[in-house]
């Protein structure tokens, strides 16, 4: 039987923690209080404003753990924050890691768990300076905080796209939602978790470096990752700025193994493409002059195709998708409501 | 039936939160940025330490919700974290939600629970900037990180106790264990929760100005407060500052709702204040020239007794309880150890 919370208890497992995070996370800077007291406290650079996001994830509802290994979720779960950050176009540095976890969670998952946070932490110099265990009765839990800086002022937020912007987007969204219908369709023992797509949504990148770059260069009037699917996130960014899009419909972006994998599930690629999908790809929006400047940006930085996909348009219109037949369709943004589904 | 989570999806949620927070909520700073983007934003005074805490609180684990009411809840959870930002001196600025609910949960109960987030938030001026919602599966949770300021140099860690030190405690600890043992005892019906002592489990008091007030006067040496139970608390004031604590068992402060309720409950009273308990007083030490400076510091502030209970001791001494007959016996510190209980 492997060892358990249950038989090291709370303070056991704060020290193997401690001890690990000293061992292989990134150094605390001066002036930064980390574990093991009543709060962590740090210092923030004069210049320069702080970010901050929390995102949980929840077995069973956000992830399945037959199918991801305890350090990928670990990954998985700081990406999708390290991610939040990115869009804003900050640079990550302190995380606090509220786990909910059952007693008979074996102690090897949790710091396989925390390995994977300090995975994607360590490249950002970024430490874990906080959090708290609880004992759940039912599912686990991973709820993180992230906090972050960015130079005063160069914060590009959703509600400041402008009609005449183009829209691009990083990467291949839908391929991790393609990926969730893989596993929900596996047959047990079918080990998928090698299919490209089943990565995509297990161990998603985020866009951070790509999107501070984007940033701190200015050449965006906004900026969002696509957490809730790209029609969803595009939502936002048109509530929040109060205009309308066009998209492209033959500019989005597929890759062939979202084409494959679609022709063998008997759907459209598209759907993935535009729907719910946990992808952490970048919309980003930005004067016509500004795209060739923030393609070479993110080029310099990763191999990372960036698409044109349509312009933001006054309010009025709505999303509309031009088709290949050049008839506009409107497009309901339909982002990842949880309690609705 | 009553409206749901599900009736009105994560995005309805949202937009009934964010309406509730402005019309009731403290106003946000100049150059903060509330809900609404990937990330929140503000920026920190010069000459001023951030502090950052959470604290996650799990249904059944917890708190039981046929014994307390959806705004006690919120004013529960967000009080335990005010408490470890005033117990380290700090200032509450900015909370950060995190909520995992049930699809069947009320909306009216989620809008009570940030009313009670906000009554406790409003009286420091602070706002809720951020969060995230999820469904849960199973047990809600209320996951709650929240963000102080102290005075750089004037924070008050646990680990800086002296040998010499007088030890002072505030309130009545223990009052909050008692309180549950009797809604645990109650037979269904029986409506406990206007006693005193449920009331001090359900809706226990942080001590996050006195705390502030007194790292403001620079006259403690450490402060912690009492999550962990008193005896739980002062060993991890022992641990971290390498020494040994003597408590003497007449001064330890016992209300007489206590004293009558472990009667009844053929209890020893010094059995609730010395173990877990979450009452959210504070333990203090200070050189004994400093005890009547915090004292008439706290009581101008608030009328909560501060009772001398013991002097900071060598490290080789551990910690002891001197009995009425003098002698000393070895205390093993017992905090509340979630997955080994």
């Amino acid at each position: 039987m492997p060892e358990t919370l249950a038989d090291i208890g709370e303070f056991g497992l704060i020290d193997r923690i401690d001890k690990l995070l000293r061992e292989e996370g990134a150094r605390l800077p001066e002036k930064t209080l980390g574990i093991g007291d009543d709060c962590a406290s740090f210092v923030s650079r004069p210049g320069y404003e702080l970010l901050v996001t929390c995102d949980a994830i929840v077995e069973g509802r956000h992830y399945l753990p037959r199918f991801i290994s305890p350090i990928d979720l670990g990954r998985r779960a700081m990406d999708l924050n390290i991610s939040d950050i990115g869009a804003m176009g900050g640079h990550t540095l302190y995380a606090l890691v509220s786990l909910g976890l059952r007693a008979d969670t074996p102690v090897k998952d949790v710091e396989a768990m925390y390995r994977g946070f300090i995975a994607e932490l360590n490249p950002f110099d970024a430490a874990i300076i906080g959090g708290n265990l609880t004992k759940s009765e039912g599912a686990n839990f991973i709820d993180i905080t992230l906090i972050g800086e960015i130079e005063s002022g160069k914060s590009v937020r959703r509600s400041t796209a402008k009609p005449g912007n183009t829209i691009l987007v990083t990467g291949y969204p839908g391929q991790a939602a393609a990926g969730l219908q893989i596993l929900l369709k596996a047959i047990p023992d079918d080990d998928v978790r090698a299919h490209p797509l089943v990565q995509a949504y297990n161990t998603p990148s985020h866009r951070a470096r790509e999107g501070e770059a984007v940033a701190g260069a200015g050449l965006a009037t906004a900026m969002i990752d696509t957490s809730d699917g790209l029609l969803g996130d595009l939502g936002h960014i048109c509530d929040e700025s109060g205009v309308g899009a066009r998209l492209i419909q033959e500019n989005l972006p597929i890759s062939s193994a979202l084409r494959e994998a679609a022709e063998q599930m008997k759907q459209e690629p598209l759907d993935f493409v535009l729907q719910d999908s946990d992808d952490y790809e970048l919309i980003i929006t930005c004067p016509p002059e500004h795209v060739d400047g923030i393609c070479s940006l993110i080029t310099s930085l990763s191999h990372i195709p960036v698409t044109e996909i349509g312009t933001i348009t006054e309010t009025a219109d709505g999303i509309k998708l031009i088709s290949h037949d050049g008839i506009p369709r409107d497009m309901t943004p339909s982002g990842w409501d949880h309690f609705a589904k």
